[in-house]
């Protein structure tokens, strides 16, 4: 029997442990700020399973000089991360497993079925904030662990799995990992993908716009300037920055993909009262940040562009339009599509799944980014959850999926870090 | 000397006497819900005049069943309503001489030189929240009948002369007295108009207009239907609207007006995430209504044309942008330019004056409608004050324009109601 053989053995045969074990992951509550106890049932597994085992609250002091932090907190007080190493033999390909824990807000309880952390299991999926989100596939990495661990099966490279927070919350946790000097020969996160490969993932960042106008009284509107009527052009104008920025990408990973990094505006908000011309118009929004390319770098593009506005309006030239910079960033993520650890993955989930694997861009933002450009270390997302079920209620998995994810993974896993 | 010779002497030599009058009614807050104490004062005034004097709280109850009525309040305790009649010898011509005591609230203190209420008097003017609107006016209005008093002028025709409430919050008090049976064949409405004419005055209400799009992650929005976009088409469509509405618009009072009934969009709100597509946008606005026109007409007008957002695009088909009506109206008011009325006023404007008045329409709304429409008295607007300085801090009014304006109305008085 091959290796991958009795891999995919073990892993069916101890299917019920890790439906057991996921549950009572999903039934610890694991928001912002409340993730101790999960991550206490964590290391308690991966001590169990004979790994090295580090827990630390992130260090806020450390972190905050960073560039690339981001949280709405300064200080992690009971808020963990939780690394176990598999240490190779030596000579070998490391390998970063990383998941999150933490979850974001499970929103208005009557909306879910059956209460958001029920962990309830019925007809092969199992519900509950958090299934999908990540914590089936940390569940898939687990396995993929274990039976090698079971099998005997020493590795030349090191196995590190990561279960870090602040995932939801602007990428803290994978970057106090980096801060601790973890980094790797490449990493795969099991976001929830449907099982598609991500090979490059988007970046983001939030900007706001404030346009002015000047105000009158609503009967003479005339004698003011509608700060609304100014905003819309601004839309019209950020909407060709989109489309140039859209035009450049030519990589076929995109094909699928109608707008590969959009800008998008969220919000709009401006004027207060029904009879005065509004003069003041506020909108908020996210632009898409491309592999390959820097926030800064596309913070100045956008900054450039909406002052050609003035070229356009002779308004803007007087009352130019503001470009302000705020909230989380998602930094972009990629390994090259015919990165060997990419082929390595193709060719277990071809034979694990008894088909090509879809890989495409990602259009949404994962710690990946962190890990490629910081870490530098290639990251692959790639998961069995369930894309569109992820922040709703009734989140949900098919556990079928985590089995089939942990042999992809476990084999791609000995390939890549290498039998001793 | 004539008669107008005599009312205009008068009047020069008790300019002291009103000026310390007018401080003390300026000197008396009268924000809505305070307005007993100025009004006690008008009132005392009038019984010294030897008026037939009548004061009643505002009737609630009757009022919130009247089409007309609108306030943010169905109660009026301790905010009445002042009239005084110096009834006529018979087979005359009515008037009603119409002046509103409550004032806008006086924002913040700290803009202010003298304080909101000092009644101050410096070169000539005179500061203080209600000075210029419209307690000057009102003024004017008592000179002009005191010097008809003192002059021992008996005239064929009533005159009405009413202090009122609830203007600035609906007009609930001149329609209170419509219910209490006043009207007249005339009135005059010393609102602050720099000493223009405004024989026609634009009405005005309230719309809300909800757009609806469709939610999606930021990252995707291609999935989703921006409601900003489609808030923008609405923004456009709205536009056509009120140049339909304004190219009918042929009256030559309106020549010097670029929009003679506007349109205004004074806030719009959509959206509340800068990584979603925003599904909603409220936009809020005022819409003029031109001396004429019903209310129930151009909501209709409205109405019908919001509908056919659905030819320009498909998706307001399926999703149907909502209008709603909210807020206070302001019902439009007129008198023909040519109405003898109208002319009496010109020429006794151009003896006291030595100079012709500007005759325009008013783009703002003032209780010249409800008196228009509802009571049926054609109503001119004409008055003291500074037009400008309506609503802000250090307000003031020019007491010169004070006198001038009662000896133009007394004048008109005296010809409108006739000699006995």
């Amino acid at each position: 029997m091959s290796i991958k053989d009795k891999l995919n053995d073990w892993i069916q045969n101890n299917e019920q442990r890790y439906i057991d074990f996921l549950q009572k992951l999903v039934q610890q509550p694991s928001t912002q700020g409340n993730e101790k106890g999960v991550q206490q049932l964590v290391a308690n597994f991966l001590h169990e399973l004979g790994l090295k085992v580090e827990m630390w609250d992130l260090d806020g002091d450390r972190l905050k000089k960073h560039p690339y932090f981001y949280s709405n907190r300064e200080t992690f007080e009971s808020s963990p991360n939780v690394v176990g190493v598999l240490k190779g033999t030596g000579g070998g390909k490391s390998i970063i497993l990383n998941g999150h824990v933490d979850v974001v807000p499970e929103g208005d309880h009557k909306q879910w079925d059956h209460g958001p952390y029920s962990g309830k299991v019925i007809d092969g999926k199992m519900f509950g904030r958090g299934a999908t989100d990540m914590k089936g596939g940390n569940i898939a990495l687990l396995m993929a662990i274990e039976a090698i661990q079971a099998l005997h099966i020493r590795l030349k490279g090191d196995v590190i799995f990561q279960s870090v927070v602040e995932e939801e919350s602007g990428g803290a946790g994978t970057l106090d990992t980096i801060l601790q000097g973890y980094k790797a020969d490449a990493a795969i996160i099991p976001e929830p993908t449907n099982m598609k490969i991500f090979p490059k993932q988007q970046g983001s960042k939030w900007f706001r716009i404030i346009v002015t106008g000047r105000t009158a009284h609503g009967g003479t509107p005339y004698l003011g300037v509608s700060a609304i009527d100014k905003a819309f052009i601004v839309n019209e104008h950020v909407k060709e920055l989109e489309k140039t920025r859209n035009d450049r990408i030519t990589d076929p990973l995109y094909d699928t993909i109608p707008v590969p990094v959009p800008i998008n505006i969220g919000s709009m908000n401006g004027g207060d009262w029904p009879s005065s011309v509004p003069d003041v118009v506020q909108l908020e929004g996210r632009i898409g940040i491309a592999p390959g390319e820097t926030m800064e770098e596309v913070q100045q593009e956008m900054e450039d562009w909406i002052k050609t506005l003035s070229e356009i309006d002779p308004w803007f030239q007087e009352h130019p339009v503001k470009v302000e910079w705020f909230g989380a960033r998602w930094v972009p993520g990629e390994i090259e599509t015919d990165h060997p650890f990419v082929a390595s993955l193709v060719n277990n989930f071809v034979s694990v799944m008894g088909e090509k694997p879809t890989l495409v861009a990602s259009p949404w933002g994962t710690d990946g980014g962190l890990l490629s450009q910081v870490a530098e270390t290639p990251t692959v997302v790639f998961g069995p959850g369930i894309t569109d079920l992820a922040h709703f209620p009734n989140e949900a998995i098919e556990l079928e999926k985590i089995f089939e994810a942990a042999k992809i993974i476990a084999a791609t896993i000995v390939e890549w870090c290498e039998e001793d």
